[in-house]
């Protein structure tokens, strides 16, 4: 690919190392912030920037959060369960829902020996602290890892770290999607909605 | 949509002003940069403020350059012809099918009457007086303008203002694209490339 200029092909690059933006949309970007007033560019660099090196992770929860405040405990917020997810987006996915007004912890990631992530990379032993801690009114965790094998794994890990402890251990439902097809299911997710089959209801 | 810290929002908002570019897309691009070394961010706010606030347009061309140089004028440029291009992407997009050797000229738009777009917005004055200079060698005037109307009007309106000059004036050829189905084409592109129509050769 050519570029017209040094400074273009530099801002390209740098653009490009994104996930999901290659050299054709990242020059596309440059050239729409070329023709809008300089401080466009200036604003956006800043805000990059600010949120990089001001971003902090809540010291209970994990999750990400302004150097003032994490979300983490409204006046609201159901003290007695926690959410387990991997990373933040899940956060956001679950409180979009409006079905979940726990707690949360982010782990981090999920335990993968063949990408060297093994529990103390992770904030595994941060969540024991918590459910074991004296002040904890937490009865119940629920794991919403995805449904890998690493995701499994890492489920499988705590419910062992947890097991002399009396809290509830529960997990998402696996099964057929909303408004999915039988016949697009894998064999696995097939198998395992009909074994874990519930009683029919109206509401659900 | 709910943002876990003020400084991932504010990040996400600048980010999906870009085209193409939803909040969704936005958020997944923070948390990249969350996850990457702090100076992956810094260096990709430094690209983009360095390229916004560095970047020229070539004062004979009007292409894209650096401060200190423009492309237009390599050793191996024939002289003798001006291809005109709305923007400078054409102008890489005619570069990289190395079809051609001549120069370029950047009008930075086309005459478009709806949007408050006349000919003295563009780059269309530069033009005349680069061709009619008595310095110039150019023999030759190649519109490769879109194929819209704005477009149309706008080769129409150069090619006037050049009526008295001997400088030739071609445009390129519209017809149906190299590998494209005839049953897909539109009605006047499919027209047009009958009534251009030239003599089948074996290199064509």
């Amino acid at each position: 690919m050519n570029f017209p200029s040094k400074l273009v092909e530099e801002a390209v690059l740098e653009i490009a190392r994104l996930p999901g933006i290659g050299k054709k949309t990242a020059l596309r970007l440059v050239l729409h912030l070329l023709k809008q007033p300089a401080d466009h560019s200036v604003s956006l660099a800043h805000a990059i920037v600010k949120m990089r090196e001001g971003i902090r992770y809540c010291d209970e929860c994990f999750i990400i959060a302004d150097t003032t405040s994490c979300t983490c405990r409204r006046p609201s917020t159901d003290e007695t369960i926690i959410c387990v997810v991997e990373d933040t987006p899940d956060v956001l996915a679950i409180q979009n829902t409006g079905q979940y007004k726990g707690m949360f912890h982010v782990l981090g990631g999920r335990i993968s020996p063949l990408e060297g992530i093994g529990p103390d990379e992770l904030q595994i032993g941060s969540l024991i602290k918590r459910v074991t801690s004296s002040e904890s009114e937490v009865t119940e965790i629920l794991l919403a890892l995805s449904g890998t094998m690493e995701g499994e794994t890492t489920s499988f890990y705590i419910t062992r770290l947890l097991s002399d402890n009396p809290v509830k251990i529960t997990t998402i439902a696996r099964g057929i999607p909303v408004g999915g097809e039988l016949e697009y299911a894998d064999e696995v997710t097939l198998g395992r909605s009909i074994a874990m089959r519930t009683l029919f209801s109206h509401e659900s």
